[in-house]
């Protein structure tokens, strides 16, 4: 297979060597589209094809394809969304059907208790990745979504994510270049490190002013029984004086409720 | 490509000529192993392979293929689960992002009202299919989960959904045999036609111990700017006398401000 010689594409000369790639690969690439370089909500045909770097004709083919499985919906327009059969399977992934299940009461709670935005987040490679946020009918403008991911050293769950996460994985974000956002991001190393210490010590990460003008993040680490921290709530509210006590004791008692909820005896397993 | 001769598979007499599938189908049905005939958490390779009817080896390979773009997982144990990267295309489906995210605090208020499973689902060929579900710590047990199926003729969203179906789907789901759940469900096509009929007048189903024992619902339709009905929301309760109108008229204003959310003038479009 691999010393097969690739064909040339003949559309364009900019285009990756996608004859290179294996079919399921190329079907993969397909989905991708959507979601890089940026996400999006609906493409067509073309934009698939250069976004994947699959010539125009293979990339029908293959468009054809996902949507006779669902992964993909023809629109009345003539471009394409990503197909509900995608979210009914995704909505089956243990992580967001154990985790998302156990932890939605207590999120309930804390959007109750603060009236503010509540999230869930996970960590997956490099990014935090919302599984879950509950908003008010008028909040503080940001910029997560469920689904979406945003950078681990400017957001409150991020912070806690990164704080707890394998030393090797801290290492390596650590050593490359970090976005600054606004005037407030904490992006020099040392600082970081000293500050994810902080949060462990702590049982908690407060942060304002790092990731969106005007809206503070108040965020700690959920555990599962073995002590491991497997995600991180927090609350997202204006940045105004006065409520922070409030909203840390909220946003503690809902991880803790979550952790127990998850099997965490603190007793059993606790990690620095 | 179809008159191609189908080899056979020599693994077992009951295999279906998986030969005769396209890879993409065949990829395909590597996942829909996890959701047919009944949903799995996770599945060994030797489950995958008999739910997909596709050899061993070659599951194998696909499976490889699902791991390495994240659709499927590898667990410790050596099983297999749907894979994140599903679950977070299937955030960015139009239908989840948009509805979902407009009607989310909606189903907030409406679940501080009542403390009962909060309930969106749309019409997905002749299922309820779950968008979004929202309980409280000790709730009535109910089978419905997000992202799962529930049918038209038992559920209280269904029952919405169908009678605001198009005339074929109304037909073709009342051509079929319906299952009966508890002796109170109504399967009978032409008491099931007046009761759509009543739904479709009242604005609002309410149904009681025709899915599970012990429980109601109480459901109401959501339309778009188009005046379409698009999804529906429901309360599932205990069934209890007493509290059914103080329901109504919760489910009826979330409905509403949903469907205004949505664009919807009473005065611009209504239908029956």
């Amino acid at each position: 297979m691999a010393g097969k010689p690739a064909r040339r594409a003949t559309g364009g000369a900019a285009l990756p060597p996608e004859d290179a790639r294996t079919l399921p690969a190329r079907l993969f690439a397909i989905l991708d589209a959507f979601t890089r370089p940026a996400p999006a909500v609906s493409l067509s045909l073309t934009a698939i094809s250069e976004r994947s770097g699959i010539p125009l004709s293979t990339t029908h083919r293959l468009v054809g394809e996902w949507v006779t499985w669902g992964g993909l919906t023809r629109q009345a327009d003539g471009r394409y969304t990503l197909g509900l059969r995608l979210w009914e399977l995704g909505m089956q992934t243990p992580t967001t059907r154990t985790l998302r299940t156990i932890a939605l009461p207590y999120l309930e709670d804390l959007y109750e208790a603060t009236r503010e935005h509540v999230h869930l987040a996970i960590l997956d490679g490099h990014d935090a990745l919302y599984l879950e946020k509950l908003s008010g009918h008028r909040p503080v403008h940001v910029i997560s979504r469920v689904g979406g991911r945003l950078p681990l050293h400017s957001t409150g769950v991020g912070l806690v994510l990164l704080a707890h996460a394998p030393n090797d994985v801290i290492h390596e974000y650590l050593s490359q270049a970090l976005q600054r956002f606004l005037p407030g991001t904490i992006t020099e190393p040392e600082e970081l490190r000293r500050r994810l210490a902080g949060i462990r010590t702590l049982g908690i990460a407060v942060m304002s002013e790092e990731m969106t003008a005007g809206s503070s993040s108040i965020a700690a680490p959920i555990r599962d029984r073995t002590g491991m921290v497997v995600a991180a709530v927090s609350v997202v509210t204006r940045t105004t004086a006065g409520v922070e006590h409030d909203h840390e004791q909220a946003v503690q008692a809902a991880a803790q409720g979550i952790s127990r909820a998850l099997g965490y005896r603190r007793a059993v397993a606790a990690r620095g």
